[in-house]
């Protein structure tokens, strides 16, 4: 049978004081809504039917890549409400996942438990059992058996003191939902439709409500402000920082490390203190991460040692490199096997090949370096002239002396040399040494500036 | 009727093993007593009354800016003693708020409610209830009315029960003050003469002994050690974290944040991890701070990123400028809009114009920059001849090749174009071009040195 | 009388999913079995005998400069087995601690509480209560004396309520150990030999088997996964942390700090946060540590600022130096009082003496730099010609003009001036100006490039 995901997108989240709604917040770098959609897509879901109201256009707009059925609700009436407006496009068979677009840590696995538990009776939802449901609709059962879902305001004394209460997501079948969603009404004191009454519809019709808790508690939490927020992207990046621990990752301080995107290591990765991983990623066996580094979209092969506080984007780095401490790549800097980029290095749509090194104060853009050469500190590739940028080839074991300022278009040959501080504007032959230079002068006695007295 | 404020700030704090003053110890950069005095200032307090003893010179030059009556109390023999020696200045009239200088963290809010309270019978405190108040001053009450405060030490078996007891903070009137501490004695084992005896005199004397609760416990929390002084500052951090989320600001993670000062921002703010507030600050609507930042006394207009690592003081910023990572704005830096900064760049005392660009591994100092000029990598502005500084003028739509050296005082024209790797000495003037550059000479089949055997 | 100290460090440790022996997995930058080793030695152990199996090679060869004896446990048969096959190397007088390599912080302390106390009777372990004990073995008591060790798995329910358990480090007489080791026998489910029998040997011997509780529970925390390694390496650093701060070191956030070595502080040191200490670092009197360093094997004088995001090695730094940011000390880095290094500056193998600056943008390699000297934005000695390295020497009070190249070997005078841009290859001599420059060439309305149509 198939499965249909609708998520409430709608509220505009006013207490998050921003122009931004409340269902595009990142979380670990992803909006809310965008986890959730990346759950439904991890179930298999047949339908995206996405609700939208505040800000809608900006919530559609971030979501172009994918199959969404966008329905609008124009009014913003209540939970019911929202799900019935989604009728006319939802198909008339099968079982939907009711979700939330601000609860945005709910698992899969969870839901599959859900989708598993609700097939024969057509109707479940997720409970949570704590110390203490204040403010929660409770669970009331007997003999084991949900016979109501009771308000706090209108819970008995007996009641409240029910430690099980509705998270608000649910699994019900959609031939249901097409017969008991028109049924809703709005007499209550807020005048809004609850979706919640559609449990009682279901124990009236002598329905099994089906229930699964969530193996972690932050998986049914909601985000309605700033504080909320950042609790619960601390406690997901916990539990990310564990599911990479069990792995076998080595964190220095899971605490102190932020993953948002994907990560794949193998063996004996160890992450120092304050690492952030943005994007998706990938880190060969041993490979080495210093504090503070920020690594995004980037591939590290086996072996490679990145020192503290390097920043990759969008680059690709071989075997045995060592890379920083405070090295920049950029996106197409490609480094072959075992090449050094020292201190305060950019490299920006380079390609260098086995073994080269550039150590210290070097850029390095729109290049293409061979193997065994050496990259003098202070090195430049000027690629820009003001209006178009061009190409710097040096060749395989070529030594470019430091402070030398390489003006692209320019080819410099395989074992040639060039002379520090030299401008190169025309290539240089294989195994040629070329300076721009002139002679040293010097003048004796020299007097020194003064002070100039103000 | 005006308040008086006298705050207790004559403690050695032998535990914190220091050479400072207790007092002068820094929370959230700011000394201890220092935050004592903004509370009081924020009370507008008529008076600010400070008690000093070790240290004492160092701790008045701390706050020579303040206006505060500086009172010694040469022998340390208790607080009733040190409040005693300030009645040669106290006012005949008004209510005094007794704080202590290492207790940081008392609000305006708490103060004001005590003053409130303690109007119409003269004497009020400021109590906790806790869990377990072992070691503390109880405060026994009889249908809710204070009528004693008993030590630790002195209490019975029951009242060691008691949650509630004194934190050594007081409203008194004045005239009480005047009237009870010259009866204070020190017939007790320290022989010191204790300030909690006039609560004993108040209500001898037939008063009802106001008091009132912190909202939040640290607000009456001291220091004595290094333990404690690192804990409170966790605690008055993520203080500061939770007003500023609530305000709207996205804190990625408001335990890895410090504010240092005062910070004002706009909406949709984001600060990445790591990041350290400084001094007075100010961030413009949907500006970004990357991770690990320190940004002191400065100014971000609107829709400005700044990436990880830049390190900011006293510099403004425009409005959708690009900057970092790496990147140092020292004092004196002013970026106009959209002007972009790069990696491994540093300005000081310089204007950049709208829209320039210095996107790597550039010093611009006393340098002065116009529109939409492009600096190339590697630049640097010579400010500075062994004895002056002097100024670089650059104008707009300029054009500086890469590792050009501009020799201060110099002046680039608007549209000139300065050649890679020149030392620039003369003015360049409007559309000239200017280059420093020998012929560049090659010699083919060079050999290369080698390696020397020793 | 002496002791001997015997590891048990056979373990493979396969919940680590990791090519490394269990043991050699760093806390605190250490492996955990040189945690062990080194309180081992700090008890001045006459014998410490490892016990090894998986991984073998790999685990001696970490601790070839320790004076450890090696013995193979080739099948692991059990705590029994492993250490009966110490007997052939054990004395036969003395007490023998027995620790595990995966329970790295067991303090010197406890284990001299658990020698003192085991002296008489010639057993006892350490024990630890805490709230649950549920899984480990429980210590049974009547009238306060050890009468068993009851395992989970075979505890009554009375006995599962009981919170003191056995954490597996013992003191036992090396006489005891020859007699009762042999007799261990392995009926049980698992068919191993388990130390713990000795405990019901000495029981029944008529023993009364002594036991001492460590001050901290973390003390006895075993390693199995990286989950567990990374909460232990947290309570070894908090540990840390409040160690140093009691002796007075202010921490701006213990929980962001990370000590992997040892650390000596004079008085009124400051650590900002996320700062990392590795190996053996020396800070004097009021020394500041910026946010973000990282200082490995260095040694700083009193006075010195280190400010924030700067990297050191095997440094020594004199009193009143002003570093960074960003700048990195490599080995042979030694700086004299008052030296000021900027930011983006790189020192390696240079000494550089009093009161001389390099403020930014230098790399200074191989070189000596006398006093009061000023080195220009963008220097950097060229210390390297591809197969050599040669040395820099640079005088008292030189001027090096920005954006020069010093080619070593090359010697710039005490007194003498280098022209901005230049190119050094020959000696400068003292008092000289020295310059490697072209004219200024000048173009006027010169067409700059334009942007070339694809």
């Amino acid at each position: 049978m198939s499965t249909s995901v609708i998520i409430l997108a709608a509220g505009k989240g006013t207490r998050m004081r921003s122009n931004l709604p409340k269902v595009l917040q990142p979380l670990a770098g992803r909006p809310l809504l965008g986890h959730v959609i990346e759950t439904a897509k991890k179930l298999n879901a047949a339908n995206i039917i996405t609700i939208y109201g505040h800000g809608g256009s900006l919530v559609q707009e971030a979501f172009t890549q994918e199959h969404i059925q966008w329905v609008e609700q124009a009014e913003q009436l209540g939970t019911g409400h929202a799900v019935k407006v989604t009728l006319p496009v939802l198909p008339k068979e099968g079982l939907s996942l009711i979700l939330s677009g601000d609860v945005p840590c709910i698992t899969q696995q969870t839901l599959q438990k859900l989708l598993d538990a609700s097939q024969s009776s057509g109707i479940g939802l997720v409970t949570l059992t704590v110390a203490d449901a204040t403010g929660y609709g409770r669970i009331v059962r007997e003999n084991g058996k949900i016979q109501a879902i009771v308000e706090h305001k209108d819970a008995s004394e007996e009641q409240r003191k029910i430690k099980e209460f509705n998270t608000g997501i649910y699994a019900v079948s959609n031939a249901k939902l097409h017969e008991w969603l028109p049924r809703l009404n709005n007499n209550n004191a807020q005048g809004e439709y609850y979706l919640t009454d559609i449990v009682a519809m279901a124990i009236a019709d002598g329905l099994e409500v089906a229930s699964v808790e969530p193996e972690l508690a932050f998986e049914v939490e909601g985000v309605n402000d700033r504080v909320q927020l950042a609790a619960l992207e601390r406690e997901f990046q916990i539990f990310q920082a564990k599911q990479l621990m069990q792995q076998g990752i080595h964190l220095i301080d899971p605490s102190r490390f932020d993953l948002r995107g994907n990560l794949t290591a193998g063996k004996d990765v160890r992450i120092d203190i304050n690492v952030i991983i943005e994007g998706d990623c990938e880190l060969g066996d041993n490979v080495e991460i210093g504090a503070g580094c920020v690594i995004k979209n980037t591939k590290i092969a086996s072996g490679t040692k990145v020192q503290p506080y390097s920043v990759f984007d969008s680059a690709v780095v071989g075997e045995y490199a060592q890379i920083g401490p405070f090295a920049r790549l950029r996106p197409g800097a490609e480094l072959a096997n075992d090449v050094h980029i020292g201190n305060f290095v950019e490299v920006k749509n380079t390609k260098i090949g086995l073994g080269s090194k550039a150590n210290h104060f070097t850029y390095l853009g729109d290049a293409e370096v061979g193997a065994g050469s050496n990259i003098g500190a202070g090195t430049i590739t000027c690629n820009y002239d003001g209006a178009n940028k061009f190409k710097t080839i040096i060749g395989d074991a070529a030594f470019i002396g430091s402070n030398s300022s390489l003006v692209a278009p320019v080819t410099i040959g395989n074992g040639a040399t060039v002379g520090a501080g030299s401008t190169i504007t025309r290539n240089v032959a294989d195994n040629c040494l070329a300076v721009e230079r002139s002679k040293q002068f010097a003048k004796e006695n020299y007097q020194r500036p003064q002070k100039i007295k103000k």
